[in-house]
């Protein structure tokens, strides 16, 4: 079965309340990114159909504060598909309440693995994207997996081709 | 000033309570997010001696699940120290209750910006590595932050030269 | 200025953790009406374009037992407007995460008065409704608000003219 | 066995903290929906002796708005035994530091549903009210328990006796 | 003005949710501590009619588990008052739901001084015990002092002219 | 086998976040007491390698406030073993972030009870106080158990020598 990135699009509307603000009264970079790994969990559920575990934050860019009381939304939607492992991107909105423009204050790039009752990794299905941007998105997946295994010391920067691509460019 | 990385070490032992776990009872990825970047911006704080913000998080790996119960120990370091931005690493502990052996379950490493109260950034001290650790990680921040750039959009590959001579050699 | 249903939709979609259910392991009913709460006054506030305070909760059936792990989402729209208050009709849903088919759990109509920063009501946009279902729930606001203003003794049931017609009818 | 309301009587006395608060510094609503449905849960629980569930929320009006650091205590009732539901009426009250000047700021009636370990209805307790007040909240649960089933959908108008008779008169 | 201890008395009856229970299944000490720190504090407010602070917690027993979905009631009341601190007796219970037999699992003694809006303390009302409980707990109430001001350095054992009588006794 | 209370020892640092202060802006007393208990009951773990429950709270004293957005270090260290109990002593710290600066805000003592899945209290390691402090917090803690039991009226205050000796100096 192939299933598109629109299918496991989740959207988490959300207010900012005080209780989860910083000394400058926006919403803290922990608790955004608490919300930020629920929607992406709920993303990738809905692309295995399976039970999810997040395997790892590649990036998360903050580009803008969050003051209390916004309405904040995150829309999440899995990216790429690999065996058993999905990249979900996720990019977070605030709307101004007077002209409702919505402004794009942050977005990430999360992993999850499908696993089963016993944690075990399981297969998944495999994703085509529709859109540009769910294309190029596609694309950036296997550079990032690439880095990200660099990162964490499992692959050596030789071995990596799509990134050794890219800088000798 | 120049000031050590264990200056700004910040220690957050705490509890996994039954609230904060999936389905799976282990501690959601999201909450771990929250409790690391806490501890995080103190360690910054530390650092800087200045209200500190949350800039990214450019790579939190989740190795091992951490089950209900666990005591979590989150240690956090600046690891390297630009104008007004500092890299934190951070490491993730858990202990067997019976033989306290202590095994690693997540590495994570964030960026955050020293600001003034209008939220202008302002300069840090600069940082100098002790143990070979530190020395490896404060090495290793400037091709993060280039990786970074370029994740954002906000450099091209072609002028990432530490990150370059990576791949070429 | 009229606006639609479609206009105010708020969908926030997120998951029941262990810490929100009752001692059957099912999700609280107060923690529900507070996410319900939560969309509705987000629904009304992008509607208005205002700030927005609960008046009352006149109706809210919980259907369906949601056990913990579920994926819950609650849809809130603007059912009807009128001087400076909002009927909003919310709809939770659940979905199976092998088969994905969505179950309806739960449904809710709230009032919300939309304020300036001194907490005076102030006049809000006129709503048409579209879809059918939009039109019924339109008109039934009316008999609605008479219940409600009956219940709270601001209305004889003798000048319900709307209400009076269902009955006798 | 008959019981009196009184032997359900449920105080749940707490302070208003600024996490729970709207940008106008005030209660949340949905908070204080989530309160008195912990409130209610219990006084159904004393009339019941049984494991209870929230079925359904009749009416809730919130008349005033309750600051920040408030002392709010919500008093919960059942009002009216059916065969396995029960009406639970409850009121809530800020209280005047300096005066001690009692005032009622919110008015809810809840429906509960006693059940068995397997989620089935149980047949409970009768009840005697006492006061004039909870006679005549015993004396309008029928009347509201015919709406509820009308705006449900599971009852004709026609078919509320009770209900027609008010109209008629 | 003279007040009696009934005159404060505080109620907070809830439910002990899953996410507030230890590895055992039981209500987490920390969030009893909490509980009984906020009704005690309700209960100082209510007499002394002013801001109040925690200034000590003297002694808590914890006789007996909670258990998860447990209704546990916190009941204050204070027992002395001085020139402007408290001393707040808080009893705990819980209640089975079958035989609504109630049994006292916890104790506690709490201090708090009245303070105005800049955090000076102010003077506040005398009590009355009335009861032979609130007699025996007023009178011990001045030993208790003597023996916090020793254990926090503030008085010399021999100065505690009550305790010294306690033991040559 | 012998342990140091440094074997015992538990740093949580964490920040005052907004849903945590009292209308005065500083960090609510109860929290406080469940961030010690918490931080006690890891240390009386890490003492005796088994589940601990708490047994009593022996005093706590607030001396500082604590404002929204203090860095606060809570450490913990098990002061005396008994047979199956634990006496724990936690001290508290804020630090000013210009200066860094830590000033001591709050001290508490505790005691815990180590025990087995059942709940039934088993034997735990002695302990050696190493440093002048250590061994001051040790030879008091038997006093302490002394009028703990007193105030919970399980010795008479004629049979605790420790005491008596105390006072009659």
């Amino acid at each position: 079965m192939v299933k598109t990135p629109h299918d496991s699009l989740t959207i988490l509307t959300d207010i900012v309340l005080p209780g989860e603000t910083n000394p400058l009264g926006n919403l803290f970079g922990g608790e955004l990114l608490a919300r930020m790994d629920r929607a992406c969990s709920i993303a990738a559920r809905r692309h295995s159909h399976r039970i999810v575990v997040t395997a790892s934050v590649n990036h998360v860019a903050f580009n803008k504060a969050i003051p209390v009381g916004s309405v904040v939304t995150v829309e999440a939607k899995v990216s790429r598909a690999f065996i058993s492992s999905m990249e979900v991107y996720v990019d977070v909105w605030i709307e101004d309440r007077e002209s409702q423009i919505r402004t794009k204050v942050n977005e990430g790039i999360y992993t999850f693995v499908a696993v089963d009752n016993t944690g075990t990794p399981v297969k998944i299905p495999q994703i085509k994207p529709e859109t540009e941007l769910e294309k190029q998105r596609f694309e950036g997946a296997l550079r990032r997996k690439q880095l990200s295994l660099i990162l964490s010391g499992k692959m050596k920067p030789q071995e990596a081709t799509e990134l050794k691509a890219l800088f000798n460019s």
